[in-house]
């Protein structure tokens, strides 16, 4: 049975967080052991130049998901963990694909109109402050996908449409060249666990309210203390269903676990002592891991070998295609 | 003295005809022998991509432009003369660039301008099959340049505002990252020859009047016969001020030979013997290089060769370059 390629890319602007681990590191490094799925997993870091004109944060960012997702256990070498900056067939297909792509498509893209209609809203010219990273970005978005023919693209709700421009410059591509690419699908998990932040919104570095994943244990319990929750005092009871402190615990916690919270969330438990209990519990878990991130962190040597260990997968798979897809559009060596 | 750097693109999508080689190769030619200029002369195939999508056509364009320089005796040893596909550097920096160009300089852009409006004034979606390669191209133009702090640009007129968006984009660039770009300026000779085609219009592909460089003499001669003339006899005088054949002779001729068919035009010579004597002229100009020009064509191996040779300088000026450009972005080894 031939391996299903599975393709996931994180952009390198942010530190990750608890929502990160939750909803995309923890269940990325299941799927890195599973021996029947082929997994590619990448630091978009060309996508991170859009938004971060930073080179230190996009630099820092870059070596801290690295050491995140190295110290949490990725296997790689039965997955292949890569820079995108590596692979600079990618940025050439990206090119070609370019050619091949409606610029109408582009101006159909969600993250686009949402940017010109909020221009708009504010009497702006639509295009005001826009670049052409964040137009042009479904394309480089498709050749990271099509470079490696990755099949299934687990994505959250907002990225379907990027995955379906990618299916649709592929299938331009594939009808008017050669055959070349597997046409890829969105993989939308209903069941993606998503982690409330320190104010109950969504975790999310936009809304600057996130638990980062690897603090150290002092900081780590001064973030939780710092989760929202009402003024019910010890000993009246508590609702666990809008409850941050409850839902972050369910997500960390086994069944038994969660039962045994409902339980002292109905006896009334002290906020301050839910707390404490929540970071124990995310400590358990995550503390073996958070000495090896600071071991990485401090060495780098180590990152670095693994990325270009990574890189050097990825480019051998790439560089084929890539030669496959340059002759079918005429560039070629020059022959009699 | 540092020597100026002249940078020249050539897409590869037509065969070279007498009007490129007036207006542009012989010049260009004459120029990679000077030893105070530092020319770079390029094979645009990635440009060439956003217009022609038969890979045939690009292949062969490719090698008559290449064949046609070599033939007429391009310096590259003197000069760097390369495939723009062959210097993977430029679709990164074209990338990186990417992310610093605003939509709105795009919007602007004549080429893209011409065309929305063309769509608009048939009642049709402006972007009606306008690709993204058609919208992104002053970007990768950008890079064209940029790659090689190209400082003196020589183009057409249409192509002015192509060479201030690199500027442009440069400029934005180094101030907010790292002073890495020459700001290029476009050179747009007054003197440069436009020969008319068969027509009487500018010779030009898109015309469909060319008459190609190396044809073999009796088909140089029956398309010199195709040139428009009118209806004067044998023995009538003859205005040289609105003929093509003599608007060709001066662009071949010495200054003595001009006022020869003068007189000749003024005696009344037949439109028979004028194009006659205008094969004579052209031929003994072009009759040596394009033995060598079938020579070229017919192995290969040596076109192949010379472009592999100017790749490979023109990767290790664009690979250093890139590489300061990655780090003041911020892509970099990861460090401890």
């Amino acid at each position: 049975m031939t391996k299903e390629r599975v393709l996931t890319g994180i952009t390198t602007t942010g530190t990750p967080h608890l929502g990160n681990y939750v909803g995309a590191i923890k269940p990325a490094i299941e799927a890195s052991k599973h021996s029947d799925i082929d997994s590619f997993f990448f630091l978009a870091d060309y996508h991170a130049l859009i938004k971060c004109h930073d080179p230190a944060q996009v630099r820092q960012s870059t070596k801290e998901i690295a050491a995140t997702w190295l110290a949490l256990g990725l296997d790689t070498d039965n997955s292949t963990f890569y820079r995108q900056s590596d692979v600079p067939e990618i940025t050439e297909l990206s090119w070609i694909l370019t050619c091949m792509t409606a610029k109408g498509l582009m101006n159909r893209a969600h993250a686009y109109k949402a940017a010109a209609q909020a221009n708009i809203d504010e009497g702006e010219d639509a295009d005001k402050a826009i670049t052409m990273g964040l137009f042009s970005y479904p394309v480089l978005m498709a050749a990271d996908i099509l470079m490696f023919n990755g099949k299934k693209i687990p994505v959250g709700k907002d990225q379907i449409q990027h995955v379906e421009m990618a299916r649709d410059i592929a299938q331009r591509f594939n009808h008017h060249f050669d055959d070349l690419f597997v046409l890829p699908e969105a993989d939308v998990g209903d069941d993606v666990a998503v982690l409330n932040g320190l104010d109950g919104r969504k975790m999310s570095k936009s809304y600057n309210n996130t638990i980062p994943l690897f603090l150290t244990e002092k900081k780590l319990q001064k973030h939780i203390n710092k989760i929202k929750t009402n003024l019910l005092e010890p000993g009246e009871p508590k609702d666990t269903e809008d409850s941050t402190v409850f839902q972050i615990w369910q997500a960390f916690a086994n069944e038994e676990q969660t039962q045994y919270m409902r339980d002292q969330f109905a006896n009334g438990i002290a906020w301050g002592q839910a707390k404490k209990e929540l970071f124990a519990l995310i400590n358990e878990e995550v503390g073996p891991a958070r000495e090896r991130y600071e071991e990485l962190m401090a060495d780098g040597d180590f990152i670095e070998q693994e990325l270009q260990k990574g890189g050097e997968k990825a480019r051998e798979y790439a560089s084929a295609l890539l030669k496959k897809v340059r002759t079918a559009v005429g560039i070629a060596p020059i022959l009699k």
